[in-house]
Protein backbone atom coordinates (compact mmCIF):
# COMPACT_ATOMS: atom_id res chain seq x y z
CA UNK A 1 0.00 0.00 0.00
CA UNK A 2 1.40 3.73 -1.02
CA UNK A 3 0.13 6.51 1.83
CA UNK A 4 0.74 9.12 2.81
CA UNK A 5 2.50 10.52 6.54
CA UNK A 6 1.73 13.75 7.86
CA UNK A 7 3.98 14.40 10.90
CA UNK A 8 7.67 12.86 10.65
CA UNK A 9 8.47 13.75 14.13
CA UNK A 10 10.27 10.69 16.07
CA UNK A 11 7.03 8.76 16.19
CA UNK A 12 6.13 9.52 12.51
CA UNK A 13 9.96 9.29 10.76
CA UNK A 14 9.70 5.24 13.29
CA UNK A 15 6.34 4.41 11.50
CA UNK A 16 7.33 5.26 8.36
CA UNK A 17 10.82 2.95 8.48
CA UNK A 18 8.39 0.06 10.03
CA UNK A 19 6.07 0.55 7.03
CA UNK A 20 8.87 0.74 4.77
CA UNK A 21 10.71 -2.69 6.05
CA UNK A 22 7.41 -4.30 5.85
CA UNK A 23 6.40 -4.19 2.14
CA UNK A 24 4.46 -0.57 2.63
CA UNK A 25 5.48 2.62 1.03
CA UNK A 26 5.11 5.99 3.20
CA UNK A 27 4.91 9.39 1.70
CA UNK A 28 6.38 11.57 4.34
CA UNK A 29 4.97 14.92 4.99
CA UNK A 30 6.19 17.85 7.73
CA UNK A 31 6.25 21.44 8.09
CA UNK A 32 9.53 21.07 8.98
CA UNK A 33 12.64 21.01 6.33
CA UNK A 34 14.73 19.19 8.60
CA UNK A 35 12.46 16.60 9.16
CA UNK A 36 11.64 16.02 5.57
CA UNK A 37 15.92 15.89 5.16
CA UNK A 38 16.31 13.43 8.14
CA UNK A 39 12.74 11.28 5.80
CA UNK A 40 14.62 11.68 2.48
CA UNK A 41 18.05 10.37 4.10
CA UNK A 42 16.72 7.24 5.70
CA UNK A 43 14.92 6.36 2.22
CA UNK A 44 11.91 7.96 2.88
CA UNK A 45 9.99 9.31 -0.05
CA UNK A 46 8.45 12.88 0.58
CA UNK A 47 6.39 15.82 -0.44
CA UNK A 48 6.99 19.13 -0.36
CA UNK A 49 3.20 20.13 0.31
CA UNK A 50 -0.08 18.63 0.73
CA UNK A 51 -1.04 19.28 -2.53
CA UNK A 52 2.01 17.31 -3.74
CA UNK A 53 1.31 14.57 -1.09
CA UNK A 54 -2.43 14.30 -2.88
CA UNK A 55 -0.99 14.14 -6.08
CA UNK A 56 1.63 11.53 -5.01
CA UNK A 57 -1.25 9.03 -3.82
CA UNK A 58 -3.30 6.82 -5.58
CA UNK A 59 -6.91 6.67 -5.70
CA UNK A 60 -8.45 6.17 -2.69
CA UNK A 61 -5.95 8.23 -0.94
CA UNK A 62 -4.76 6.94 2.25
CA UNK A 63 -3.30 9.57 4.82
CA UNK A 64 -2.00 8.96 8.14
CA UNK A 65 -1.80 11.56 10.72
CA UNK A 66 0.78 11.55 13.28
CA UNK A 67 1.15 15.19 14.75
CA UNK A 68 0.65 16.54 17.90
CA UNK A 69 -3.36 16.46 19.34
CA UNK A 70 -5.22 19.41 19.83
CA UNK A 71 -4.87 22.27 17.24
CA UNK A 72 -2.09 21.00 14.89
CA UNK A 73 -4.26 17.87 14.30
CA UNK A 74 -7.63 20.02 14.25
CA UNK A 75 -5.74 21.85 11.43
CA UNK A 76 -4.90 19.00 9.12
CA UNK A 77 -7.66 17.55 9.40
CA UNK A 78 -9.46 21.35 7.50
CA UNK A 79 -6.97 20.58 5.70
CA UNK A 80 -7.92 17.13 4.44
CA UNK A 81 -11.30 17.96 4.07
CA UNK A 82 -10.88 20.50 1.53
CA UNK A 83 -8.04 18.36 -0.59
CA UNK A 84 -8.97 15.04 -0.63
CA UNK A 85 -11.88 13.70 -2.27
CA UNK A 86 -15.25 11.18 -1.61
CA UNK A 87 -13.89 7.73 -0.93
CA UNK A 88 -10.32 8.51 0.38
CA UNK A 89 -9.00 7.50 3.77
CA UNK A 90 -7.85 9.47 6.61
CA UNK A 91 -6.41 7.98 9.83
CA UNK A 92 -4.92 10.18 13.19
CA UNK A 93 -2.79 7.81 14.64
CA UNK A 94 -1.93 10.43 17.18
CA UNK A 95 -3.25 10.63 20.99
CA UNK A 96 -6.02 13.33 19.90
CA UNK A 97 -9.31 13.02 22.36
CA UNK A 98 -11.89 10.53 21.57
CA UNK A 99 -14.57 13.59 21.34
CA UNK A 100 -12.09 15.76 18.74
CA UNK A 101 -11.83 12.16 16.77
CA UNK A 102 -15.78 11.91 16.82
CA UNK A 103 -15.86 15.86 15.71
CA UNK A 104 -13.25 14.77 12.99
CA UNK A 105 -15.12 12.17 11.47
CA UNK A 106 -18.27 14.05 10.98
CA UNK A 107 -16.29 16.29 9.46
CA UNK A 108 -14.64 14.60 6.93
CA UNK A 109 -17.60 12.52 6.99
CA UNK A 110 -19.59 15.60 5.35
CA UNK A 111 -16.97 15.24 2.46
CA UNK A 112 -17.87 11.73 2.35
CA UNK A 113 -14.12 11.00 3.22
CA UNK A 114 -13.69 8.10 5.76
CA UNK A 115 -12.18 7.96 9.01
CA UNK A 116 -10.37 6.10 11.45
CA UNK A 117 -8.87 6.84 14.82
CA UNK A 118 -5.78 4.87 15.84
CA UNK A 119 -4.61 4.72 19.36
CA UNK A 120 -0.96 4.27 19.03
CA UNK A 121 1.24 2.25 22.03
CA UNK A 122 4.61 1.16 22.44
CA UNK A 123 6.77 3.91 22.06
CA UNK A 124 8.98 4.47 19.99
CA UNK A 125 10.48 1.48 19.73
CA UNK A 126 6.88 0.39 19.38
CA UNK A 127 6.59 2.60 16.03
CA UNK A 128 9.57 1.34 14.73
CA UNK A 129 8.69 -2.54 15.67
CA UNK A 130 6.13 -4.32 16.51
CA UNK A 131 3.71 -1.50 17.13
CA UNK A 132 0.18 -1.34 19.19
CA UNK A 133 -2.84 -0.18 17.83
CA UNK A 134 -6.55 0.62 18.63
CA UNK A 135 -8.35 1.35 15.61
CA UNK A 136 -11.98 2.54 15.74
CA UNK A 137 -14.45 3.84 12.55
CA UNK A 138 -16.09 2.03 9.71
CA UNK A 139 -15.70 -1.43 9.92
CA UNK A 140 -15.75 -1.39 5.90
CA UNK A 141 -12.73 1.30 5.90
CA UNK A 142 -11.17 -0.94 8.45
CA UNK A 143 -10.96 -3.82 6.22
CA UNK A 144 -8.97 -1.57 3.37
CA UNK A 145 -6.13 -0.62 5.53
CA UNK A 146 -6.02 -3.93 7.81
CA UNK A 147 -3.33 -5.42 5.70
CA UNK A 148 -1.04 -2.04 7.01
CA UNK A 149 -1.78 -2.73 10.49
CA UNK A 150 -1.01 -6.61 9.76
CA UNK A 151 2.62 -5.56 8.67
CA UNK A 152 3.38 -2.47 11.10
CA UNK A 153 1.80 -4.22 14.05
CA UNK A 154 3.12 -6.78 16.99
CA UNK A 155 1.60 -10.18 16.11
CA UNK A 156 -2.07 -9.90 17.54
CA UNK A 157 -0.96 -6.22 18.47
CA UNK A 158 -4.16 -4.67 16.54
CA UNK A 159 -7.44 -4.02 17.41
CA UNK A 160 -10.65 -2.97 15.83
CA UNK A 161 -12.62 -1.45 18.53
CA UNK A 162 -16.05 -0.16 16.93
CA UNK A 163 -17.23 3.40 16.21
CA UNK A 164 -15.09 6.34 15.30
CA UNK A 165 -13.66 7.68 18.77
CA UNK A 166 -13.46 4.24 20.37
CA UNK A 167 -9.98 3.95 19.32
CA UNK A 168 -8.73 6.75 20.80
CA UNK A 169 -10.77 6.27 23.95
CA UNK A 170 -8.85 2.76 24.38
CA UNK A 171 -5.65 4.96 24.04
CA UNK A 172 -6.88 7.48 26.43
CA UNK A 173 -7.44 4.28 29.27
CA UNK A 174 -4.45 2.74 28.47
CA UNK A 175 -3.12 6.10 29.00
CA UNK A 176 -4.55 6.16 32.49
CA UNK A 177 -3.73 2.81 33.46
CA UNK A 178 0.03 3.22 32.29
CA UNK A 179 -0.23 6.34 34.99
CA UNK A 180 -1.62 4.48 37.92
CA UNK A 181 1.02 1.42 37.11
CA UNK A 182 4.32 4.28 36.52
CA UNK A 183 3.06 5.60 40.28
CA UNK A 184 3.16 2.33 41.71
CA UNK A 185 6.33 1.17 40.35
CA UNK A 186 8.23 4.94 41.53
CA UNK A 187 6.63 4.77 44.89
CA UNK A 188 7.62 1.43 45.90
CA UNK A 189 11.40 2.28 44.83
CA UNK A 190 11.03 5.29 46.77
CA UNK A 191 10.36 3.43 49.89
CA UNK A 192 13.24 1.04 48.32
CA UNK A 193 15.48 4.27 48.71
CA UNK A 194 14.85 4.94 52.60
CA UNK A 195 14.95 1.74 53.90
CA UNK A 196 17.27 0.61 56.08
CA UNK A 197 18.77 -2.07 53.50
CA UNK A 198 20.45 -0.90 50.59
CA UNK A 199 19.11 -2.17 47.27
CA UNK A 200 21.00 -2.42 43.52
CA UNK A 201 17.92 -1.17 41.74
CA UNK A 202 19.01 -1.78 38.71
CA UNK A 203 19.48 -5.54 40.29
CA UNK A 204 16.39 -5.52 41.55
CA UNK A 205 13.96 -4.30 38.65
CA UNK A 206 16.48 -6.89 36.69
CA UNK A 207 14.94 -9.94 38.85
CA UNK A 208 11.66 -8.60 39.41
CA UNK A 209 11.29 -9.04 35.44
CA UNK A 210 12.10 -12.94 35.69
CA UNK A 211 9.69 -14.24 37.00
CA UNK A 212 7.53 -12.05 39.59
CA UNK A 213 4.46 -11.31 39.62
CA UNK A 214 4.90 -7.44 38.66
CA UNK A 215 6.63 -8.06 35.58
CA UNK A 216 6.31 -5.62 32.92
CA UNK A 217 7.40 -3.52 30.13
CA UNK A 218 7.50 -0.73 32.14
CA UNK A 219 9.78 -2.66 34.92
CA UNK A 220 11.89 -3.67 32.29
CA UNK A 221 12.41 0.36 31.45
CA UNK A 222 13.08 1.02 34.86
CA UNK A 223 15.49 -1.52 35.38
CA UNK A 224 16.84 0.08 31.71
CA UNK A 225 17.28 3.38 33.63
CA UNK A 226 18.55 2.39 36.64
CA UNK A 227 21.30 0.54 34.77
CA UNK A 228 22.23 3.64 32.94
CA UNK A 229 22.09 5.79 36.51
CA UNK A 230 21.35 3.03 39.51
CA UNK A 231 19.88 5.95 42.19
CA UNK A 232 18.77 8.68 39.08
CA UNK A 233 20.60 11.47 40.74
CA UNK A 234 21.20 13.19 37.24
CA UNK A 235 17.02 13.09 36.32
CA UNK A 236 14.62 15.30 38.68
CA UNK A 237 11.58 13.96 39.61
CA UNK A 238 9.41 16.29 37.53
CA UNK A 239 6.43 14.36 36.07
CA UNK A 240 5.61 15.85 33.03
CA UNK A 241 2.11 14.88 31.47
CA UNK A 242 0.38 15.27 27.92
CA UNK A 243 -3.06 15.43 28.60
CA UNK A 244 -4.50 11.52 28.37
CA UNK A 245 -4.28 10.96 32.02
CA UNK A 246 -6.43 14.11 32.73
CA UNK A 247 -9.22 12.66 30.30
CA UNK A 248 -9.30 9.47 31.60
CA UNK A 249 -10.27 11.27 35.20
CA UNK A 250 -12.44 13.90 33.67
CA UNK A 251 -14.27 10.54 32.05
CA UNK A 252 -14.46 8.47 35.27
CA UNK A 253 -15.83 11.79 36.65
CA UNK A 254 -18.60 12.11 33.61
CA UNK A 255 -19.82 8.55 34.50
CA UNK A 256 -19.10 8.99 38.30
CA UNK A 257 -16.54 5.93 38.47
CA UNK A 258 -14.40 6.19 41.65
CA UNK A 259 -10.66 5.97 40.10
CA UNK A 260 -8.79 7.38 43.15
CA UNK A 261 -5.66 5.45 42.51
CA UNK A 262 -5.38 7.47 38.24
CA UNK A 263 -6.64 10.20 39.98
CA UNK A 264 -3.97 10.47 42.68
CA UNK A 265 -0.92 9.51 40.14
CA UNK A 266 -1.97 12.48 38.43
CA UNK A 267 -2.38 14.50 40.89
CA UNK A 268 1.18 13.78 42.02
CA UNK A 269 2.34 14.60 38.81
CA UNK A 270 0.74 17.95 39.18
CA UNK A 271 2.33 18.45 42.79
CA UNK A 272 5.82 17.36 41.24
CA UNK A 273 5.72 20.21 38.66
CA UNK A 274 5.81 22.69 41.56
CA UNK A 275 8.20 23.78 44.21
CA UNK A 276 6.10 24.86 47.12
CA UNK A 277 2.52 24.89 46.93
CA UNK A 278 -0.50 27.88 48.21
CA UNK A 279 -1.88 24.45 50.20
CA UNK A 280 1.02 24.16 52.13
CA UNK A 281 1.19 27.41 52.96
CA UNK A 282 -2.12 27.86 54.20
CA UNK A 283 -1.75 24.78 56.40
CA UNK A 284 1.68 25.71 57.90
CA UNK A 285 -0.38 29.51 58.34
CA UNK A 286 -3.32 27.31 60.22
CA UNK A 287 -1.27 25.32 62.39
CA UNK A 288 0.67 27.99 63.38
CA UNK A 289 -2.36 30.22 64.39
CA UNK A 290 -3.93 27.15 66.33
CA UNK A 291 -1.01 25.97 68.08
CA UNK A 292 1.43 28.35 67.80
CA UNK A 293 3.44 25.64 65.61
CA UNK A 294 6.76 26.57 63.84
CA UNK A 295 6.56 27.54 60.12
CA UNK A 296 9.44 27.40 57.26
CA UNK A 297 10.04 30.98 56.26
CA UNK A 298 11.15 31.83 52.08
CA UNK B 1 20.82 -31.06 47.62
CA UNK B 2 18.39 -33.13 49.92
CA UNK B 3 16.21 -30.54 51.80
CA UNK B 4 13.50 -30.56 54.03
CA UNK B 5 10.21 -28.59 53.10
CA UNK B 6 7.91 -27.47 55.91
CA UNK B 7 4.08 -26.73 54.23
CA UNK B 8 2.64 -28.18 51.47
CA UNK B 9 -0.37 -26.30 50.77
CA UNK B 10 -0.05 -25.02 47.19
CA UNK B 11 3.27 -22.66 47.09
CA UNK B 12 4.62 -25.58 49.11
CA UNK B 13 3.74 -28.45 46.97
CA UNK B 14 4.54 -27.13 44.00
CA UNK B 15 7.60 -25.81 44.97
CA UNK B 16 8.68 -29.55 46.12
CA UNK B 17 7.37 -30.66 42.38
CA UNK B 18 9.93 -27.78 41.15
CA UNK B 19 12.66 -29.04 43.25
CA UNK B 20 12.04 -32.32 42.51
CA UNK B 21 12.07 -31.30 38.47
CA UNK B 22 15.49 -29.76 38.35
CA UNK B 23 17.74 -32.36 40.75
CA UNK B 24 16.88 -31.38 44.42
CA UNK B 25 15.44 -33.61 46.98
CA UNK B 26 12.72 -32.36 49.29
CA UNK B 27 11.23 -34.19 52.02
CA UNK B 28 8.12 -32.38 52.48
CA UNK B 29 6.41 -32.36 56.05
CA UNK B 30 2.55 -30.75 56.72
CA UNK B 31 0.65 -31.05 59.60
CA UNK B 32 -2.14 -31.76 57.69
CA UNK B 33 -2.41 -35.42 56.91
CA UNK B 34 -4.20 -34.77 53.21
CA UNK B 35 -1.22 -32.42 52.01
CA UNK B 36 0.84 -35.15 53.35
CA UNK B 37 -0.97 -38.25 51.28
CA UNK B 38 -1.25 -35.96 48.04
CA UNK B 39 2.65 -34.98 48.02
CA UNK B 40 3.48 -38.96 48.29
CA UNK B 41 1.05 -39.64 45.67
CA UNK B 42 3.47 -37.13 43.35
CA UNK B 43 6.36 -38.91 44.41
CA UNK B 44 7.60 -36.26 47.11
CA UNK B 45 9.47 -37.79 49.99
CA UNK B 46 7.41 -37.00 53.66
CA UNK B 47 8.35 -36.64 56.59
CA UNK B 48 5.85 -37.71 59.83
CA UNK B 49 6.57 -34.92 61.84
CA UNK B 50 9.55 -32.61 62.58
CA UNK B 51 11.67 -35.20 64.48
CA UNK B 52 11.57 -37.74 61.51
CA UNK B 53 12.41 -34.72 59.11
CA UNK B 54 15.46 -33.98 60.78
CA UNK B 55 16.25 -37.69 61.13
CA UNK B 56 15.92 -38.42 57.44
CA UNK B 57 18.85 -35.04 56.48
CA UNK B 58 21.95 -35.02 56.28
CA UNK B 59 24.44 -32.60 57.94
CA UNK B 60 24.31 -29.53 57.85
CA UNK B 61 20.50 -29.66 57.40
CA UNK B 62 18.84 -27.55 55.45
CA UNK B 63 15.24 -26.52 55.91
CA UNK B 64 12.34 -24.56 53.44
CA UNK B 65 9.56 -23.30 55.97
CA UNK B 66 6.34 -22.71 53.21
CA UNK B 67 3.88 -22.25 55.75
CA UNK B 68 1.41 -18.26 56.80
CA UNK B 69 3.16 -15.80 57.93
CA UNK B 70 2.85 -14.73 61.82
CA UNK B 71 1.65 -17.37 64.29
CA UNK B 72 2.57 -20.43 61.88
CA UNK B 73 5.66 -19.24 60.95
CA UNK B 74 6.29 -18.44 64.69
CA UNK B 75 5.55 -21.89 65.63
CA UNK B 76 7.83 -23.88 63.31
CA UNK B 77 10.80 -21.22 63.95
CA UNK B 78 10.89 -22.13 67.72
CA UNK B 79 10.41 -25.94 66.97
CA UNK B 80 13.51 -25.71 64.74
CA UNK B 81 15.36 -23.80 67.05
CA UNK B 82 14.89 -26.61 69.23
CA UNK B 83 15.42 -29.14 67.02
CA UNK B 84 17.89 -28.40 65.03
CA UNK B 85 21.95 -28.28 65.15
CA UNK B 86 24.79 -25.34 64.99
CA UNK B 87 25.21 -24.92 61.09
CA UNK B 88 21.90 -26.23 60.18
CA UNK B 89 20.23 -23.33 57.74
CA UNK B 90 16.82 -22.40 57.44
CA UNK B 91 14.80 -20.51 54.81
CA UNK B 92 11.67 -19.04 55.55
CA UNK B 93 9.89 -18.95 52.01
CA UNK B 94 6.65 -17.66 53.03
CA UNK B 95 5.39 -13.89 53.33
CA UNK B 96 6.99 -13.13 56.61
CA UNK B 97 6.94 -9.29 57.73
CA UNK B 98 10.81 -8.48 57.67
CA UNK B 99 10.85 -7.07 61.52
CA UNK B 100 9.87 -10.60 62.33
CA UNK B 101 12.37 -12.16 59.85
CA UNK B 102 14.85 -10.13 61.79
CA UNK B 103 13.52 -11.59 65.11
CA UNK B 104 13.72 -14.88 63.43
CA UNK B 105 17.14 -14.56 62.47
CA UNK B 106 18.47 -13.47 65.96
CA UNK B 107 16.34 -16.26 67.43
CA UNK B 108 18.35 -19.02 65.23
CA UNK B 109 21.40 -17.39 65.31
CA UNK B 110 21.31 -17.97 69.56
CA UNK B 111 21.48 -21.55 68.20
CA UNK B 112 24.38 -20.87 65.70
CA UNK B 113 21.50 -21.49 62.78
CA UNK B 114 21.85 -20.13 60.26
CA UNK B 115 18.73 -17.87 58.63
CA UNK B 116 17.95 -16.61 54.79
CA UNK B 117 14.71 -15.21 54.53
CA UNK B 118 13.04 -15.96 51.16
CA UNK B 119 10.68 -13.16 49.38
CA UNK B 120 8.42 -15.54 46.81
CA UNK B 121 7.22 -14.18 43.83
CA UNK B 122 5.15 -15.43 40.65
CA UNK B 123 2.55 -17.00 42.44
CA UNK B 124 1.72 -20.77 41.76
CA UNK B 125 3.03 -20.86 38.10
CA UNK B 126 5.91 -19.68 39.64
CA UNK B 127 6.27 -21.80 42.44
CA UNK B 128 6.23 -24.35 40.15
CA UNK B 129 8.70 -23.39 37.11
CA UNK B 130 10.87 -20.62 36.76
CA UNK B 131 9.87 -18.61 40.20
CA UNK B 132 11.44 -15.34 41.75
CA UNK B 133 13.18 -14.87 44.82
CA UNK B 134 14.51 -12.54 46.95
CA UNK B 135 17.59 -13.74 49.82
CA UNK B 136 18.02 -12.03 52.60
CA UNK B 137 21.00 -13.25 55.45
CA UNK B 138 24.68 -14.53 55.76
CA UNK B 139 25.91 -13.82 52.24
CA UNK B 140 28.50 -17.15 53.18
CA UNK B 141 25.12 -19.15 54.08
CA UNK B 142 23.27 -17.91 50.74
CA UNK B 143 26.42 -19.51 48.84
CA UNK B 144 25.80 -22.63 50.21
CA UNK B 145 21.83 -23.17 48.98
CA UNK B 146 22.48 -20.88 45.72
CA UNK B 147 22.44 -23.91 43.79
CA UNK B 148 18.45 -24.98 44.81
CA UNK B 149 17.70 -20.64 43.87
CA UNK B 150 19.66 -21.82 40.53
CA UNK B 151 17.90 -24.84 39.87
CA UNK B 152 14.35 -23.36 40.68
CA UNK B 153 14.20 -19.65 39.75
CA UNK B 154 13.61 -18.36 36.46
CA UNK B 155 16.81 -17.32 34.83
CA UNK B 156 18.32 -14.20 36.50
CA UNK B 157 15.57 -14.58 38.96
CA UNK B 158 16.84 -14.28 42.07
CA UNK B 159 18.40 -11.97 44.27
CA UNK B 160 20.98 -12.67 47.29
CA UNK B 161 19.89 -8.67 48.80
CA UNK B 162 21.85 -8.04 51.41
CA UNK B 163 21.42 -8.78 55.45
CA UNK B 164 18.52 -10.86 57.13
CA UNK B 165 15.12 -9.05 56.56
CA UNK B 166 16.18 -7.52 53.05
CA UNK B 167 14.69 -10.40 51.46
CA UNK B 168 11.36 -9.80 52.94
CA UNK B 169 11.31 -6.31 53.16
CA UNK B 170 11.91 -6.35 49.31
CA UNK B 171 8.68 -8.74 49.12
CA UNK B 172 6.52 -6.47 50.89
CA UNK B 173 7.49 -3.12 48.66
CA UNK B 174 7.20 -5.71 45.22
CA UNK B 175 3.37 -6.54 47.05
CA UNK B 176 3.01 -2.88 47.21
CA UNK B 177 4.11 -1.88 43.93
CA UNK B 178 1.46 -4.92 42.67
CA UNK B 179 -1.49 -3.24 44.86
CA UNK B 180 -0.86 -0.31 43.18
CA UNK B 181 -0.98 -1.86 39.01
CA UNK B 182 -4.01 -3.83 39.92
CA UNK B 183 -5.74 -1.20 40.99
CA UNK B 184 -4.47 1.15 38.23
CA UNK B 185 -5.76 -1.91 35.74
CA UNK B 186 -9.27 -2.49 37.73
CA UNK B 187 -10.02 1.29 37.28
CA UNK B 188 -8.96 1.42 33.40
CA UNK B 189 -11.22 -1.56 32.74
CA UNK B 190 -13.97 0.35 35.29
CA UNK B 191 -13.86 3.49 32.92
CA UNK B 192 -14.01 1.43 29.57
CA UNK B 193 -17.36 -0.67 31.13
CA UNK B 194 -19.13 2.45 31.43
CA UNK B 195 -18.24 3.98 28.19
CA UNK B 196 -20.19 4.84 25.22
CA UNK B 197 -18.39 2.40 22.96
CA UNK B 198 -18.22 -1.62 23.49
CA UNK B 199 -15.58 -3.25 24.59
CA UNK B 200 -14.21 -6.88 24.19
CA UNK B 201 -12.34 -7.24 27.35
CA UNK B 202 -10.70 -10.02 26.62
CA UNK B 203 -9.78 -8.71 23.22
CA UNK B 204 -8.45 -5.18 24.48
CA UNK B 205 -5.90 -7.09 27.58
CA UNK B 206 -4.88 -9.66 24.78
CA UNK B 207 -4.37 -6.80 22.25
CA UNK B 208 -2.43 -4.24 24.74
CA UNK B 209 -0.27 -7.49 25.98
CA UNK B 210 0.95 -7.98 22.42
CA UNK B 211 3.01 -4.23 22.17
CA UNK B 212 1.66 -1.94 24.50
CA UNK B 213 3.40 0.15 26.99
CA UNK B 214 0.92 -1.81 29.36
CA UNK B 215 1.66 -5.08 29.13
CA UNK B 216 2.17 -6.81 32.10
CA UNK B 217 1.84 -10.50 33.57
CA UNK B 218 -0.97 -8.98 35.21
CA UNK B 219 -2.80 -7.85 32.34
CA UNK B 220 -2.06 -11.48 30.67
CA UNK B 221 -3.97 -12.82 34.06
CA UNK B 222 -6.71 -10.18 33.12
CA UNK B 223 -6.65 -11.56 29.74
CA UNK B 224 -7.29 -15.36 31.09
CA UNK B 225 -9.62 -13.88 33.65
CA UNK B 226 -11.50 -11.73 30.54
CA UNK B 227 -11.33 -14.81 28.11
CA UNK B 228 -13.46 -17.15 30.83
CA UNK B 229 -16.24 -14.12 31.78
CA UNK B 230 -15.78 -11.62 29.76
CA UNK B 231 -17.52 -9.13 32.04
CA UNK B 232 -16.64 -10.91 35.12
CA UNK B 233 -20.51 -11.60 36.08
CA UNK B 234 -19.58 -14.40 38.25
CA UNK B 235 -17.07 -12.32 40.62
CA UNK B 236 -17.86 -9.74 43.15
CA UNK B 237 -15.92 -6.79 43.35
CA UNK B 238 -14.56 -7.37 46.58
CA UNK B 239 -11.10 -7.22 46.84
CA UNK B 240 -9.66 -9.39 49.81
CA UNK B 241 -5.90 -8.57 51.41
CA UNK B 242 -3.42 -10.31 53.24
CA UNK B 243 -0.82 -7.72 55.05
CA UNK B 244 1.77 -6.94 52.43
CA UNK B 245 0.44 -4.14 50.77
CA UNK B 246 -0.68 -2.35 54.50
CA UNK B 247 3.15 -3.34 55.88
CA UNK B 248 4.47 -1.05 52.84
CA UNK B 249 2.03 1.58 53.45
CA UNK B 250 3.24 1.08 57.38
CA UNK B 251 6.70 1.47 56.28
CA UNK B 252 5.98 4.36 54.37
CA UNK B 253 4.60 6.19 56.88
CA UNK B 254 7.71 5.42 59.35
CA UNK B 255 9.96 6.26 56.57
CA UNK B 256 7.46 9.81 56.08
CA UNK B 257 7.94 8.86 52.21
CA UNK B 258 4.34 10.14 50.32
CA UNK B 259 2.73 6.79 48.94
CA UNK B 260 -0.31 8.08 47.54
CA UNK B 261 -1.37 5.87 45.00
CA UNK B 262 -0.25 2.54 47.38
CA UNK B 263 -2.57 3.72 49.76
CA UNK B 264 -5.38 4.61 47.93
CA UNK B 265 -5.28 1.02 46.48
CA UNK B 266 -4.83 -0.50 49.69
CA UNK B 267 -8.12 1.63 50.88
CA UNK B 268 -9.83 0.75 48.32
CA UNK B 269 -9.35 -2.69 49.13
CA UNK B 270 -10.98 -2.54 52.83
CA UNK B 271 -13.86 -0.02 51.05
CA UNK B 272 -14.74 -2.94 49.17
CA UNK B 273 -15.09 -5.20 51.86
CA UNK B 274 -18.29 -3.85 53.07
CA UNK B 275 -21.62 -3.22 51.51
CA UNK B 276 -22.16 0.42 52.97
CA UNK B 277 -19.73 2.77 55.28
CA UNK B 278 -20.20 4.96 58.41
CA UNK B 279 -18.30 7.62 56.27
CA UNK B 280 -21.22 7.58 54.17
CA UNK B 281 -23.86 7.47 56.80
CA UNK B 282 -21.94 10.37 58.62
CA UNK B 283 -21.82 12.14 55.40
CA UNK B 284 -25.03 11.94 54.11
CA UNK B 285 -26.44 12.70 57.76
CA UNK B 286 -24.78 16.43 57.00
CA UNK B 287 -25.73 17.02 53.85
CA UNK B 288 -29.36 16.95 55.37
CA UNK B 289 -29.01 18.84 58.34
CA UNK B 290 -27.55 21.59 56.62
CA UNK B 291 -29.74 21.48 52.99
CA UNK B 292 -32.47 18.75 54.13
CA UNK B 293 -30.71 16.83 51.04
CA UNK B 294 -32.29 13.54 50.72
CA UNK B 295 -30.81 10.93 52.38
CA UNK B 296 -31.18 7.12 51.42
CA UNK B 297 -32.78 4.89 54.36
CA UNK B 298 -31.82 0.99 55.49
Amino acid sequence: MKLGLIGLGKMGMNLALNMHDNGHTAVGMDLNPDNLQRAAQQGIATATDLADLVAQLPSPRVIWIMVPAGKATDSVISQLADSLSAGDIVLDGGNSHYQDSIRHGEQLGAQHINFLDVGTSGGQAGARHNGNFMIGGDPATFKVVEPLFQAIAAPDGYLYTGPVGSGHYLKMVHNGIEYGMMAAIGEGFDVLQHSQFTYDNAAVAKMWNNGSVIRSWLMELAQDAFSKDGNLDDIKGVMHSSGEGRWTLDTALDQQVATPVIAMALMMRYRSTTDDTFTGKVVAALRNEFGGHAVDHE
